[in-house]
């Protein structure tokens, strides 16, 4: 057993001289877009007292659960969110085969890009342009025409694929958080079947780590090739205060970590850092009109009011784009 | 660098001594509390199928997605689901506060332990005994009535805990897929938070890999401190031709193997079992009334009538608990 003993050592000792210079590597890389000022601290304080066994804020793991929304953290969502510019693209393409649409709100509207007309439809006319874009088809179909879309589609004002303008210095928090043994979701506004064909690829989180708003579905076994429907009718709008329940519904654990960037994600960084222990809320602030967008409070998509007002007294991280960013986007 | 080659090949031939023995004890007792029969076989054939890279019938462990149903499946249902033990239970303790129950349906019925009356009440009755014992109170108040309920409450036939009465074999099931790099899902028609307070530490199953029916919620901010109240209203029900859209809303994949025992799984069995590439279905079929329970066709909870005229023309494995099972529960 001596001898076992001997050996083992031997080969940790071998593996720990190997591994060395690249741990020193991954040491120094921790958040290299984030300026070395206060809300990177707040972010490398944090995660360094959760993980520290034997501290007194210390997380097992498998408590460690991290909570990202999609539109603004992590990808744009100016000058409208993606998944609308999608509706809007999908509109137009099947609009030679519904001419009754040139002339029926808010079909008209959205063929001519008018915001303000398809806002005035109200929730009948969103319903109704989510029923024709978004339902009639199977499951897997559904996949491959998001898939088709957003390998072809570009940004209106940079002319670049929407999955290359997501932010680097929040796919660096994801990774870092990871290489910190949490576990890390998105929990998003958006149509969770919309984002679960691409997260992986794009950020490193699975579909199962997926939750946002959806639609209806149903299971049909006909002739033997069951498949599965998608529905004209809402299921749930994960917003808001639905965002808290969605957490409740699909993860089951309280978050210690929340991470959003309008008023949309407030109850769940409220959940999030009202619960026993250490947590963290932070808000993203698009203040970078330069290098990508500014905007808050009067802002049609992603606002941010209450956040901006009661952040920071609730101990929330404000991240600002402009002066906490090195860079937007990845080289 | 020849010489960190060197040292490489050192440190892997040395961990590979070390461990050899250790992996050679895990193969010996893969599934030990299974008989080695054509069910066993039917499992290690396909996960051996599918984690040998290379091989015609791979799957990518991000894909290996296995799901179970629980009750009968994973723990008894009989002579009644646990989660309707629970209810009955909820009900005479909360009886004192409710004299109104002993003259009104279904909690009469709930009260004499009448399955027949309660069932008459129908589903208006069913939903008025899961808002009065499942609805009303916080998350945390629920998950800690479960817990609380689950450490005290003896099963009626052989006295013990409930949590005690997990059949072994299953264990041996799910660990064996973890080991082998599947993502373990529970896809219950019970309630996903009846189940989510214990299924990490019975089955080694997170609450997050948890999918199951459930009542609607909502997030409250009163007062500075934010909780969710459980509400009286169905939100989903996870049973039948739901399991493959709680799949599809929870998980996002679709499984390569589902094992259930009723004909509240045939639907999962069939969503699994169709789709491209290798897949497993398994029925455990409850036929020993010596060590546990004997019924199918013309039993109350956990009816098995569809899967086993259709289950094996289909290809699916029909496990007897009688022939196939070395033992039922943990020694």
């Amino acid at each position: 057993m001596l001898r076992q003993g001997h050996l083992r050592i031997v080969a940790i000792s071998i593996a720990m001289f190997l591994l060395a210079p690249l741990a020193a590597g991954a040491a120094t890389a921790t958040l290299p877009s984030w300026n070395d000022d206060a809300a990177r601290r707040s972010i490398v304080d944090f995660v360094e007292a959760v993980t520290t066994a034997g501290g007194p804020d210390f997380v097992a793991p498998a408590e460690r659960v991290a909570v990202f929304d999609n539109d603004g953290t992590l990808w744009g969502e100016q000058p409208m969110y993606v998944q609308l510019a999608f509706a809007l693209d999908r509109v137009r393409e099947m609009a030679p085969q519904h001419p009754e649409w040139s002339t029926t709100e808010p079909f008209k509207s959205a063929l001519a890009g008018d915001f303000a007309g398809i806002a005035a439809s109200g929730d009948k006319g969103l319903l109704e342009l989510v029923a024709a874009t978004h339902a009639g088809m199977t499951s897997d179909a559904f996949t491959q025409i998001v898939s088709n879309w957003l390998a072809t589609a570009r940004h209106p004002k940079t002319g670049k694929p929407y999955t290359s303008m997501v932010y680097q210095p929040m796919l660096e928090l994801i990774n870092y958080l990871k290489n910190n043994g949490f576990q890390v979701y998105i929990v998003s506004g958006g149509g969770i079947e919309f984002m679960r064909p691409w997260t992986e690829r794009i950020y490193g989180i699975p579909p199962e780590n997926v939750v946002g708003s959806s639609i209806k579905s149903k299971f049909e076994d006909t002739e033997g090739a069951p498949r599965i429907i998608r529905l004209p009718d809402i299921n749930f709008i994960d917003d808001g205060a639905g965002k808290p329940i969605g957490i409740y519904q699909h993860i089951g654990r309280r978050p210690i970590a929340a991470f959003g960037n309008s008023d949309g994600d407030f109850q769940m960084l409220e959940w999030t850092t009202s619960g026993p222990g250490r947590s963290l809320g932070l808000l993203v602030h698009h203040d970078d009109a330069a290098r990508e967008y500014a905007y808050d409070r009067q802002s049609h998509f992603g606002r941010l009011d209450r956040g901006l007002a009661e952040g920071p007294q609730r101990g929330w991280t404000i991240v600002s784009m402009k002066d906490d960013w090195k860079q937007i986007y990845a080289p």
